[in-house]
């Protein structure tokens, strides 16, 4: 599985030990949802004993949900108040329309693209970074991400530690992850979407500064631990995933690890209090990005089914 | 089920004689969702055999994809030629990050949020019109819809006709909706979401301007032929679903019979065309609109899973 | 001048004794610019001796600049890093364009319509509310409001009360400004701009929350010492011109008068501080607003000739 | 004035022989505004006779305003309506509100920054291009141009042609320009701004495809007549300024040659036509850009004023 250094280019820093370049073949662009396989669809299907679907998105554009606060505008182009005014309403027919406009990566519940983040001069899988330009991304686009249906397991780290929220700065390790899955009576399979709950979705309603600042998150060994099981996509109800600060003279290796060197997807800015207050842990997880040409990322409404 | 027009206020137009104000609470603000129940979610994830997840969504950006055409914007924030540029990578970490702004009911697919579209001063279920302002819809926004799990249907009528695609201003008509469901072999049931498959789509292909002209669509008596079946949603690949040119002196009757009187959500811009060629006519379908506070209605990613 | 109320149409609060309806024609939509003669124009023209063109308005999207500090992106469309990865440069031609978004009356300086702020059912000069709607302003849009070319006066209250700003919650009286004027050794002319230099821009890089805050400016008795003079333009280093806290049970009552009532145009968000430097008090000062369709107010760049 | 290519750096191209590189100084960021000296303020100042101002404005978002028809979107966010609709008016008070996004080179009258286009890796006055990346301009941008109050130039082309306007493709030269000069009886001097009325507009309102395909405006030959007199500004009714088709092999070289090589501005999508009927051939001309922070360039409102 591993390609020797000299494939990925002059001067292109060597990739780790372990990661997925190569495995479903080199124009692959759809990275880890290749691990979601017709049976692996077909056993999720089959977990749902209540037929309940629980969201697990944030309300965009609402206060009391996480975002950075910047990037997001809501705009009516036509509403009740024109007809009051009076606008005429032929046929009798009125409607409201609307436009939006946001951030990816910061004002809400969203999916990164598998070119989101890199390092070196290609992106995974090899592919050169000189094609992600102003016009966006030819490669590794969010339209090249399929949408996901598979097994969910949650992993409630907070109720775990017996806390509202993990601490700020608190990485959590491959052993915490094992534990938690043990809790959960649950096996990592490959094709999973593993969700932590870090509780820290509760920190921007007490404190937004400090919601953006360090925070809980997997570190390099957590995400080896899941990438080397095959998960699909990691997801967290936090902006990012991984724990802040990160380790000294690194930025954000969470990202180039799993995004560029294995082709797992993050789902971040999650809102897991509904589905961990039903207590489930293994579950049906649908998550279908938009289909944005050359985008780095989608906002989501990722759903549980029960 | 039927409220006297006498409860709808002064002045206020009299209701058809169908209509599903009050069925599921005078609070109720997700309609015809309501039809979706455990039950049904749980039958319909017994559909699949192949594990297919079928997009059926347009890719958005994309010039060959139905749209507007205006209304679309993205913008890459940050991107690799920055890095090429000579912009400083601490940590090695390079990202690349994005923005997008769009006219939700023009764009792209998308579903209607139950306050789109009305006639008099009521929305669906009661609600006042008065609470749709610039600020957004306090009532009945697309983030009171709820994400769908049910069996979809696809109706192939292009294909029924012997025909590439419906002929323009055409009314899909009860009598034709009824043989489609039997040529698919499947009886309509409440909570279902009808995809109709006019072949509409091609028309883009060939002459923008058509596509957007007349076209086919089902009518009322089509429409209500539906929601007395009480399905929950119905789509198709058109911009509106229903028929142009509508019946005279009417604007957009489907759409206040549907959403308005109904609570049946519509879901427009779909692409049909993968999904056809499977010749699948029963199937899981999702469809999880972004909790947009207030919007009109979302851009979505739906999904067939055969 | 005054008409009575009957004319304002029923139910409508009576205006104050002074306003400047009618004065100019029912039609008439440019206000206190008309005070800007051909005579004014060319008295104005031969104010300056230096030959020297000071800016007054703030930089965009400079960090530094006052402004809500929401409803502002820039976004690059090309630029060179898009050549850096490999765009190519037919004929060798490159180019950098952009796109730009931002909330009028929030983002930077800027002149308000006439039609921006109102009370009753009536806007300026009569003309009904209701033409204000999503798509914008039908009557006394920004559009409407003319170039001006006048003689611009700057009265630098902060320096005369020997202070680097005005505190928070000073209004400025008649006397105050009277007193401003014989200080700057100007009698106030019709068709005057006044810039009021209270010095609260540097609230801003002292203590943002403190800026947007309780703020020092005028209320209604300077704002009717001035429009008895027949100024056309009232402008400020401040978010609104007018004195926070309002007279209590007001709400921006200086618009009110001053907009709806008088006809006479706000200029926000002003940088006077380089203008102040000169010792300038009477000079050519111009302001074009970009003749925005409908728009409540346009982004601007006055100048001050020396 | 001419500096040798071996400063431009390696591989560089060789500029022409006529350039302003270094004329104003090696951190020079204003390029051919330096033309505009207090003398030339003062004496432009002198010209008005009849204190009448001309806009030179198209209205943005007029349907009959040329634009490429993309790129602009008025958002209202709070109007008339939401009071009809029972929006609450605290102390009496209303007000409209707004939010405006365009492309800034393609929406209206707009003056490109003079980093606007380049050849090579230099842009104007020999910055590195590479000072040009996705968060805007480190160099050049917008907000380095000044507000510019001198002499403005109206050349009629169109009528001294007299044809409604230029043909498509007609490249008006050096001669056609010196006789333009001479029907204007003025004679081009330092810091002029010389707007060109080739009546293209007129073309907007009859073809719009044939509006944005050939159209007439100025070659290299012009563009260096008018470099060696000095002129600070050149405008036209065209989107560009420069004739198309350009010569074989070349993109756009009038913009290579009056930006990047002479710092010489280009100011597009004027509106002439009320100038040109009031018969005025030397005025004093006023443009102030909006300074947006490292932009491309500025929408604006000139303004003649006689």
């Amino acid at each position: 599985m591993f390609r020797p250094r000299a494939a990925d280019g002059p001067g292109e820093p060597a990739r780790p030990e372990y990661s997925n370049w190569g495995r479903w073949g080199t124009g692959d662009e759809a990275g880890a949802a290749n691990l979601i396989t017709p049976e692996k669809v077909l056993r999720a299907l089959r977990l749902p004993e209540r037929g309940r679907a629980v969201p697990l998105a944030q309300v965009i554009g609402d206060r009391d949900a996480p975002s950075t606060r910047h990037g997001y505008e809501h705009f009516m182009l036509r509403d009740a108040g024109d007809y009051a005014a009076g606008a005429s309403a032929p046929g009798g027919f009125k409607a409201a329309t609307d436009y939006v406009s946001l951030r990816v990566h910061g004002a809400t519940t969203h999916l990164d693209a598998l070119g989101h983040a890199w390092y070196g001069e290609r992106l995974y899988n090899g592919f050169e970074e000189r094609t992600v330009r102003s016009s966006g991304m030819r490669r590794l686009g969010i339209d090249k991400a399929p949408p996901m249906v598979t097994r969910g397991v949650l992993l409630d780290l907070a109720a775990a530690a017996g806390m509202p929220h993990l601490p700020a700065g608190h990485e959590i390790g491959a052993a915490e992850l094992e534990a938690a899955f043990g809790r959960a009576g649950v096996t990592p399979e490959p094709g999973d979407a593993v969700l932590l709950r870090t509780g820290w979705i509760r920190m921007w309603r007490a404190d937004r500064e400090a919601y953006l600042g360090d925070r809980p998150g997997i570190g390099l060994e957590a995400a080896e631990w899941l990438a080397r099981r095959d998960v699909a996509l990691v997801g967290a109800d936090t902006s990012g995933v991984e724990v802040i600060p990160w380790a000294p003279g690194t930025v954000c290796p969470v990202h180039q690890f799993l995004i560029r060197d294995c082709g797992v997807y993050l789902l971040e800015f999650l809102d897991l209090e509904e589905l961990a207050e039903t207590g489930a842990t293994a579950f049906l997880f649908l998550v279908a990005p938009l289909r944005i040409r050359g985008g780095t990322g989608s906002p989501v409404a990722p759903v549980a089914v029960l």
